[in-house]
């Protein structure tokens, strides 16, 4: 919970001071979104595709804003990807008219997707024929299709070299009617194992390569098809798309702890921040307990540069907004509604009980989709799906 | 979403028949609760508290469920244990009047401690003499407080063996007019590392020894202060609780497979399983992929048996709910939206996409906050905070 107090009201304790017209009463775990970053990320990738001449079609799985949305619009988005039905049905609301669902088409929510279809241009993702016949059967109103590719990362998807089956599925969609071929799409997940700019480098390298040949084996049947790809790494810090038509980063909005250890962005970069209360400090251990666990933060870990598992790192408070890095400070376990932040020795006194600590998460999708709502460094609430 | 059938109605498609009365039409991953198992596991705790003349304040932050908390009404049980001032009032819509915020209170929240304060009687945790003075000054309604212990754990809490500490706490307590002293209460969070009846009992034997030894130091001076103790390991397997007054066990009411794997339960006894929908099948590589990921599960782990990670154990479909563990099967990995399944090589072929798979949770309460709701195999809707 979130009171806002104008600034000349004092609060009764320690609150910090957020923003510049007033102070925010944070009393519980509270997700803070800096709207300057968010938006210069918005920006940022926004002409990285005008430069490049590609078609930037964003996740919006990580925000799932309305809000938020409208700030890619400004930035002349006009198509966007979503992981999920409900997820575009949110998104249809917002007046948007072009969504990806990238997540391999869930038949049994046929009902939904004809409904969503009948409004909007609907791209699903396909990867059996199964799966096409499927639709051909109960569709009714036109739907595109991707083919999902599996480029390595053996999540899921036709495996890129498999043209044999990519044929029979084409054959499928060409046979359907109804549905329409608009490329292949895949997720480079691995880069998220890069801790340098030449390893995301070597995955794009590997990534584009593989979709390209892909791409030549079916262009001259299939002229119009393009290819998609879109993780967060690879999307940030490339330059060279080369025949790569459409990319769907989703992260980069918010990017979090992870995306910095890879190297996709700098820390000044990161535009969310949790705010939790301290409620124990035991300084024999160099450790603050703060009000903040899985339930608001989410499991997600991940290995800093010198081999320890964090959950987030910590940054100072400021007058507008969060401040650097604490060197030495990390959340280093959490429990339900625990955490607990290793703090060097030479600062874990000045913390006390009742303050507030600025932890940057580790995975900023899986820790906005638990917190639900957003708080800007202005006081402003804005809600998510 | 999940859409209910009368049985005559027959789905165009392969849906699994659940329960007597209805076809369950899941469309998407839905959690799954078997009331009778729900209601066996509430009753044996119950009745095992009976057995030895201890108290039950059953720790709610599993459920987090009005309608499940009054299956533990019916059973005798008149006071509660929760994880949040939040949840505290959610319960008190439901006129629960004797609650336990079982966390190091967050002084940050004084005005919500004092509405609840005026209308139950509500107990909270301190740790410090700087949060008892703090509720001194502040509160206006009286409260009563358990001085959380630590007795080896290390989360937080004053160690069972500071005595000094524990006075001052006490002494401060005394002085403040508002708050009368419950007791100790602990949390030996280190049962979960358990892997059999005999590490439970170890577990069991040197937490209960530490309180008791605390107890006995302060009993002539507060001769009706109560030791609290509440791991669902030590009080599901456990039969001698001695000087133990209270036990505030959570997830027993679901169980889960982490407890299976600990010791604490049976299969048969886990009351909740998520249905997911099946997306892709890769025979190839004997994987199943499910729309369920980390946004519905969580991303808990635990290791199993044989040393395998796994995120879930799938069971058999059956038309009372669920079967048995299919052997060889598990949850392998977690992405957000997604989850491969690993299944053995002579059963991967029964498998097609639209096909409904139950997974059994790796961690129920975690699993639980994310699907927001419970679908009962009669296909009744159970909401929760």
């Amino acid at each position: 919970m979130v009171v806002l107090l104008k600034l000349k009201q004092l609060p009764l304790f320690d609150y910090p001071v957020i923003g510049n017209n007033y102070v925010l009463m944070i009393t519980t775990p509270t997700l803070l979104l800096n709207e300057e970053i968010c938006r210069r990320n918005i920006k940022e990738m926004a002409d990285k595709a005008r430069r490049n001449k590609i078609i930037l079609r964003p996740h919006f799985k990580t925000h799932q804003s309305i809000e938020i949305g409208k700030w890619f619009r400004e930035e002349g988005i006009d198509r966007i990807t979503v992981s999920s039905l409900k997820m575009a049905g949110y998104f249809v609301q917002d007046n948007w008219k072009d969504i990806l669902v990238a997540f391999p088409v869930n038949i049994l929510e046929i009902d939904t997707i004809n409904r969503l279809a009948g409004n909007i241009r609907l791209s699903l993702l396909v990867e059996s024929v199964e799966a096409v016949e499927y639709l051909a059967q109960h569709l009714k109103s036109p739907v595109s299709v991707y083919v999902k590719v599996d480029i390595g990362f053996h999540r899921t998807g036709v495996s890129w070299d498999d043209h044999q089956t990519v044929s029979e599925i084409l054959k499928s969609v060409n046979n359907s009617g109804k549905i329409s071929f608009s490329g292949f799409l895949t997720h480079a997940g691995y880069s998220y194992k890069s801790r340098s700019i030449s390893e995301i480098q070597a995955v794009h390298d590997e990534s584009t390569s593989r979709m390209v040949s892909l791409k030549k084996h079916f262009i001259a049947e299939y002229p119009d098809l393009k290819i998609s790809v879109g993780d967060t790494p690879t999307c940030s810090r490339m330059e060279d798309f080369g025949m790569v038509d459409e990319i769907r980063p989703g992260n980069f909005v918010f990017y979090d702890v992870t995306q910095n250890i890879i190297g996709s962005c700098s820390v000044d970069q990161i535009a969310v921040a949790m705010a939790c209360p301290v409620v124990a400090v035991h300084k024999e251990r160099n450790e603050i307990v703060i009000y903040g666990g899985s339930v608001h933060f989410a499991k997600d870990s991940v290995t800093d540069r010198d081999g320890k598992t964090i959950y987030g790192r910590v940054v100072r408070n400021d007058d507008t907004g969060w401040g650097e890095v604490i060197e030495g400070a990390y959340l280093k376990k959490l429990s339900q509604e625990h955490g607990i932040i290793y703090v060097p020795s030479d600062i874990v006194s000045q913390y006390k009980i009742g303050d507030i600590i600025l932890v940057l998460p580790v995975h900023s999708c899986t820790t906005a989709n638990l917190m639900k709502e957003y708080i800007t460094l202005d006081g402003r609430i804005i809600s998510r799906l």
